[in-house]
């Protein structure tokens, strides 16, 4: 395989590039000043240098522990524990939370061998003190619900709230193309009206 | 902006990408194995450069001459002329055509000071000899029409055929999806069925 094709290959690799987008960013990056694709090389490897998992929350950080974890305007306590790095970033660009974040590194999945061991359980159980609410933000999957279920159950007697985040219809989205589940779920979780 | 943004950002300067695009990519980079993240960066630098543009043809290649043009068993009697290295790349995954390329490298475009002098129109001229159709495969848009008349008008009189690309309804397409000109271009463009 020639210089060309190889990298084309290597980009179609990551998430959501098919050949044909791999074909325009590799042209992309030939037609564009050279400093340009020099760039995105080097914060490439700067990157997997520099960024850690943050030893609190496990979420990507250049800085360990991470800026959030260190920011004392933060309310330490209530921490919302989710499946990913990506889900922090995902509620911290909702602007709606001011507590900490536990990543728990993925779902429990007995088939796979992923236990409570394979999570980040452990560190989760050592950053309780002070804490009074858990706020579980797992996915609304099968396998999300089965690690919220398990970690009610963990926590349970402690002398804290257990709080899962509400499923149901999408704000603003139409009715007729939501799907059953949540549907069912908005009936079943619905709320008065005061 | 920390190492994190500024990799995103530049990630999602990459055409095709927006900004939860280039998030999934870069959580994919931080995750996938060391190794392939450098790959990545290495692939990119040498594509830089190794590859360049074939002085005879236009297209990107790390031989110059690029190896289609140094195929013996190509019909160098037939040379088809287009717009971008992207058209080459299009053409050949067709396996349809077996003659030389030509790439011109744009359209003229006088407003943004785009003349023949811009173009790669001095080599197209100079590899004429033994050429006896040169097929114009620019784009069906006004300005590939323009550029494809201008060629039309520049190589009138010499002893070859000039032929330009046909234009009609998509194969496979259905024709309530089609667009008024291509639909239009199909019945002024009617063959006889034999």
């Amino acid at each position: 395989m020639d210089v060309l094709s190889e990298l084309i290959a290597e980009i179609t690799r990551l998430p959501g590039i098919g050949p044909k987008s791999a074909r325009r960013i590799v042209y992309h990056l030939l037609e564009s000043p050279e400093e340009e694709a020099r760039m995105l090389a080097e914060r490439i490897l700067e990157a997997r240098e520099k960024i850690v998992s943050c030893e609190l929350c496990g979420r990507y950080t250049s800085e360990n522990p991470c800026s959030l974890c260190t920011d004392l305007r933060r309310n330490r306590s209530v921490l919302c524990i989710v499946e990913s790095p990506q889900d922090v970033e995902t509620f911290i660009a909702t602007g709606a939370f001011d507590g900490l974040y536990h990543v728990l590194g993925g779902t429990l999945s007995p088939m796979d061998g992923i236990g409570p061991a394979q999570l980040r359980v452990d560190s989760l159980m050592s950053r309780l003190d002070g804490v009074e609410e858990v706020i579980i933000a797992t996915n609304p999957t099968e396998a999300g619900n089965i690690t919220a279920l398990y970690l009610q159950q963990l926590l349970a007697g402690r002398d804290m709230r257990i709080t899962r985040i509400a499923s149901g219809v999408p704000v603003g989205g139409d009715l007729e193309y939501v799907d059953r589940g949540s549907l069912v779920h908005a009936l079943k979780g619905r709320v008065p009206l005061d």
